[in-house]
């Protein structure tokens, strides 16, 4: 096999929202194997919000992608040639093996996922990192108990609608926020939420008031600023914040808003909570096994917004950050 | 007796600083008792940050002080006179009395306390509501490990000081950030806090990081503001931030200012958990007991900012926010 590769390198750190030019699209010759490595065609390719993270140059829970180093990103493929013991031919992967079509692995962090189970997609979705972040950050964090109400703002997204759709089947009260009355429409009628709050259009903690009228037990965040600003208005007593993400504040060039309602917390003996899925890796395999029972009966659905073709990569990436996307974000690549 | 009351209404809801027209300053006749009511003469009025709090017309804990009632205080003093039946004439008894003279209640939140364990002001501060508070947050929200690291702001006030004490007698290190180089000398020297970071002269986040070479595991704030915000970044994995008060924003005209760096608890799997001491009433006898015997053991320490005369009380109370007072601001009335 003569195969040639192509894959997005970081070139810049982004200020403000990534430009094409943050990247250098590259070709180059796909390299033997050296003994324990595996080579993966990239079949899909995940669009995560914590992408954006990973271009700075800042500490946090991962190291940043270096300048010149292939774009870090979560993906599944097939393998096309192996010298490790534990993966075939012919076998799916899912991992963290970048932005291109082809990657060159030694199998760390890569797992197999079984295609009879669930479509491949799924595995990008409710079955890998939105999923699992949902079901551990909600049940674990969050701690929601029957009869509680559940508000989770990004709710048509990739976590948020994992999130709701686990708050109804443990018996809660699940809000969600979204943009859009489509979106809104989607999780209240497809996937089972109590009310949609459209913050396009709407007050959000007047809303909050009106669907949550006995406060917030759970608030799960995905987006920060204003409208964690506004679900803090909302707190129960002892409420629980459990703080995912804040997609509105990760292309800002002023410094991150910080929730101005923060005092809500001692006036209702209330806690925020930060939480990183990594966290509880050595239970993902239970957790999947659990969702996928309710995806096969029915009570868990996901949706995925594909887009097709790598070369689209620095545009749809940022259609997380716009509020486009509506279901999981992936890029699908072609077969061969 | 024909005793006349002085005493503090409330008169206007303060914008910003309180300003002594926001208060009136009344005479009255002290009425007589009814059957189950006690009057007491006030000797020692508690000064709190809280109580800028209760001026202003916002849902809270509490219900606000209204405009035309006396200013909502913690006050100790003696029976002068009883028509109930649980306290005698010449007891001592802590309470909401309000910032006057006089007082008449019928019992209701007030407990005896007994001059022979500790002197009267101490029950205002190290074995009252600032003890209890140092006392519970720490222990029970912040949950300090031995070994761990307690960063405490206010560290020279009235909570602030007997955190970090408490912290040491459970065999952490304890670090205060305190306004001046005197408070700062007797946080170290008097109370034997590990180190002390003076805020007015030294960058903070940066003192953190020297002082703290391991991260911040408990971090009680008492000051909110830029202060939290240093903290924020210097916490560690797994880190408890204690909300006990923002001192900083308390009179601000614009809104609270957010903590900027609230992202940190995502990284640091940290949590920020608000905490009222009120919660904790049917356990206050049990802390206090332990505490007396700290103190009579000499392990902890108190101070006491006495002031002297009721019409003192508005600009005493401004020592609070311009961080001048230094310990327990209490207002000393007359015995008789």
């Amino acid at each position: 096999m003569n195969l040639i590769n192509h894959k997005f390198e970081l070139a810049a750190r982004p200020v403000g929202v990534p430009k094409r030019s943050d990247w250098n699209y590259k070709q180059e010759s796909v390299r033997n194997l050296a003994d324990g490595e595996l080579l993966v065609k990239i079949l899909y390719i995940s669009l995560d919000p914590a992408m954006r993270g990973w271009m700075n140059d800042s500490k946090s829970y991962v190291p940043p992608v270096a300048i010149g180093e292939t774009m870090r990103a979560l993906a599944l493929g097939r393998v096309l040639a192996s010298k490790n013991a534990s993966f075939a031919v012919g076998d799916h992967v899912y991992g963290p093996l970048g932005v291109q079509e082809f990657a060159i692995t030694n199998g760390g962090a890569i797992i197999k996922v079984d295609p009879r189970v669930a479509p491949l997609p799924v595995y990008l979705g409710v079955l890998g990192m939105p999923g699992m972040t949902a079901y551990f950050a909600l049940l674990e964090v969050g701690k929601p108990q029957p009869g509680q109400t559940v508000v989770v703002s990004g709710a048509a997204g990739a976590v948020g609608s994992v999130v709701g759709q686990i708050a109804k089947i443990k018996d809660c009260r699940a809000v969600g926020i979204a943009g859009g009355a489509k979106k809104c429409q989607y999780i209240v009628k497809e996937l089972g939420f109590d009310a949609a709050i459209d913050y396009k259009t709407e007050p959000v903690a007047k809303a909050l008031q009106n669907h949550c009228p006995r406060g917030i037990d759970v608030y799960f965040d995905n987006v920060g600023g204003d409208i964690l600003d506004a679900a803090l208005t909302q707190l129960a007593r002892g409420a629980r914040v459990v703080i995912c993400g804040a997609i509105s504040q990760y292309n800002n060039t002023t410094p991150t808003k910080g929730p101005s309602n923060y005092l809500s917390l001692l006036v209702n003996r209330a806690s925020m909570i930060g939480f990183l899925v990594s966290d509880y890796a050595s239970r993902f395999a239970e957790a999947a096994r659990e969702m996928a029972g309710w995806i096969a009966s029915g009570k868990l659905k996901s949706r995925e917004d594909i887009v097709e073709g790598l070369d689209k990569f620095p545009e749809t990436l940022l259609k997380l950050f716009t509020g486009e996307n509506f279901g999981k974000l992936i890029l699908k690549l072609p077969e061969s």
